[in-house]
């Protein structure tokens, strides 16, 4: 009779608690849709501030602008934590022509990779092309010295998943300088890692190594690199490329920070952000506007549904995550020894503004299962991926900081992200206000079922 | 021992069969993906044809571009099917003035509604306003004699799918002008069935009864319904109204019709398609270019990888789906009563060109659990939903031909649906190609299960 009377106690309960929270997740959902201020704020942000890397003036003038959207939000606390970040200039030369044997020229469209060096004028010099970062290692100095290197990988559009094709290519753009360099060349062109064939170049982040010779490095749009290619199939061609980028001293920078104090366990923090610095071409509108607006949106929810999180809820608007990650490494390291803070989980939400498809767990087994118990309260909500993966760059340094910490990261649909990754179509326009809606009120979902939870 | 042997045998077929599955799945996907022909036929259908309303000259250029291309992929049968169709044609003038009582203009972006009558010169009356079709049936006759009635209801933003949002308005569009009629009204008004706030107004059908006199209904943009209602608050107005659409005789039209031919089983027929109609405005190019393309596409996706269908797969574009489905009907019919053909299943896009989620079924609990099965093998595709729903309207008309029938609905994301459609931003432009794609793919895949498994 006991057990009959504590199950039912135990049914009643589970009803309760799941009523509970179906019609909260409802509430998140029918506020982002219907009274939510996303779109408006990433309108801004694309808008008002515009593209802001890491050191700019620009970056700076979006901390201003997320410090002040903080604290009209009223959350709790709204603070900045310094952090160093470099500081690297595109500068305002930045052209490539291909030419013909017989001078004739064809001007592309190229954008700088992100830390390249300048080119101290013009480079004029052969093209020597290869498919792959492999080929070009197994290439010997004589066919490589004082010549351009052209990497003309494209990523795989046969990957379902487009965030696998873009790491199959990642090695062209990270480390094709210093391999071409280690073999003479006096410059790199890739092809850009983008889906579409376009006239969009696609820049971001590469490597140099204090022991090779640093060379300028670019990318062609890709409607350009297969003109490139078509025409070394025509015979020997020289490029032409001028960029004056250029590296200056580090600055003083900052992640924002908002809370919303938990009402149990307040030292007890789940982080959960985006990165507010973007590279310095488009308006940074999915990588990573989207991220930091389903964030700040996400909090607004939970407040504003007078939801009172037992743990602390802190909304972190990463530095840095570009050209270097500062922010985020800073961040953990501030949490652990500076502050000596209790983090039990970490959110973040850096693939774009698309269609919301669920969520990936960087934990343990027992975090995963975790996971894919929230799937029956969201399924509702077209989520339906629960499963072992990838949580974020900005969050990743926690893991070395606070042991056994599980990482989530927010999946949206991936289709559409590498047509505006790093790219100037990367604006506010290439958004769908019920798209990032839904991210939003997914990402309010997760941070309430995890408080839950946790 | 011949249980263990035939077990043996029996695990070893059906790895091989899985195994056969995957890779002809997989060949599919990387087809389309990377040699598809889904994308620039598309901009074909959209760039070289048009919009395409039934019983119009573009319509009867858009049979012609569909037969070329099917004879161009060379199926086994290319032929028409010919059908009657209604001829309604939107005219040279339209167009709508909020004039307030001091007799100030404002002009509004509107379409007449499919099918309206014209206005005979300008309709200048006192506006009437109702948020739904239910409160307008309510009121008197006095309130609204000599009038024209405004019905200001609004997609509901909070349904998760948007299909859901959309029938719940569909009445204000598709009764509206009788109901309004019925009292007294000299025209009706209504806000577009679109969910975002912007200047596209958005058509569609409507419907007359013989016992009601006609009167004039447009679709205003949800900007200038929002305009006019806010106008409304402030005082009486008038609004001005001028359309000179009209009906015209029936025509003669077809559906244009392709085959591969059954190996096994060439009188089991599978029908699938899309319709070839559009709306008069934008470009038809999710509603319903992409479904034509999805299917055309998923046709020669299976030519090309050499699989030989046991049954025979008929891809049919129909013609008339928006304003009568008489393409749907007579299919039907025909195949029935002239053909006697055996049908066992039928597939539908019409949905548009997002990124593919899955497959309805519109059938008995048999094939609601085979749908179900095709899951692990098109889960790596980001597919997630097979289950019990609706078919489509083209291929509604099979299920009272042929008993038990089942008929499968293709399920692609339907966030940004309803930001296009029937609307003139429903362009080419707006359709992005590997999400066309991938839905090409999907189908392709789900004919080839069904064909293996009927």
């Amino acid at each position: 009779m006991r057990f009959i009377l504590s199950l039912i106690l135990s049914i009643s309960i589970s009803i309760g608690l799941s009523q509970s929270d179906s019609v909260i997740i409802k509430s998140f959902y029918n506020i982002a849709l219907s009274e939510g201020k996303a779109y408006e704020d990433l309108r801004s942000l694309c808008k008002d501030v515009g593209a802001r890397l890491s050191g700019s003036a620009e970056a700076a003038m979006a901390i201003d602008w997320g410090k002040k959207k903080l604290e009209g939000y009223k959350f709790d606390n709204v603070y900045l934590q310094e952090i160093m970040v470099p500081h690297w200039e595109r500068g305002t030369k930045e052209a490539g022509w291909i030419k013909t044997s017989d001078n004739e020229l064809h001007k592309v469209n190229l954008l700088a990779l992100g830390g390249s060096i300048g080119t101290s004028g013009l480079i004029d010099a052969e093209v020597v092309s290869f498919n792959s970062l492999e080929e070009l290692k197994e290439a010997s100095k004589k066919d490589i010295e004082g010549k351009i290197v052209f990497l003309n990988q494209h990523m795989d559009e046969q990957q379902i998943n487009t965030f696998k094709a873009y790491g199959g290519c990642y090695a062209i753009r990270g480390y094709g300088a210093v391999e071409s360099s280690k073999l003479g060349a006096k410059a790199l062109l890739i092809k850009s890692l983008g889906l579409p064939v376009d006239k969009h170049p696609h820049t971001g982040s590469m490597h140099y190594v204090d022991s090779v010779e640093k060379i300028p490095a670019a990318a062609l749009s890709t409607v350009d690199a297969d003109f490139l290619a078509e025409s070394l199939e025509k015979g020997k061609l020289s490029f032409v490329l001028e960029m004056d980028c250029r590296d200056y001293p580090d600055v003083v920078s900052y992640n924002v920070i908002a809370e919303v104090t938990g009402s149990k366990n307040p030292n007890n923090i789940i982080t959960f952000g985006g990165h507010l610095d973007s590279w310095d071409t488009g308006e940074g509108a999915h990588d990573d506007g989207a991220g930091i607006i389903h964030c700040m949106e996400a909090l607004r929810l939970i407040k504003v549904n007078g939801y009172k999180p037992n743990n602390t809820l802190r909304l972190v608007f990463f530095m840095n995550e570009e050209n270097g990650n500062n922010g985020g490494k800073s961040y953990a390291t501030w949490a652990k020894d500076q502050k000596n803070e209790n983090h039990i989980a970490a959110l973040e939400s850096d693939r774009g503004g698309f269609a919301p498809r669920g969520f990936h767990c960087d934990g343990s087994d027992e975090y995963v299962t975790l996971l894919k118990s929230f799937e029956k309260d969201l399924t509702q909500y077209d989520l339906h991926i629960f499963e072992k993966g990838y949580g974020g760059v900005d969050i990743g340094p926690l893991k070395s900081q606070f042991e056994g910490i599980p990482l989530f990261g927010f999946v949206p649909d991936s289709q559409r992200y590498f047509d505006f990754h790093h790219a100037p179509s990367d604006v506010f326009e290439n958004v769908n206000k019920r798209e990032l809606e839904l991210g939003c009120a997914a990402i309010a979902s997760m941070l309430y079922l995890l408080d839950q939870n946790l």
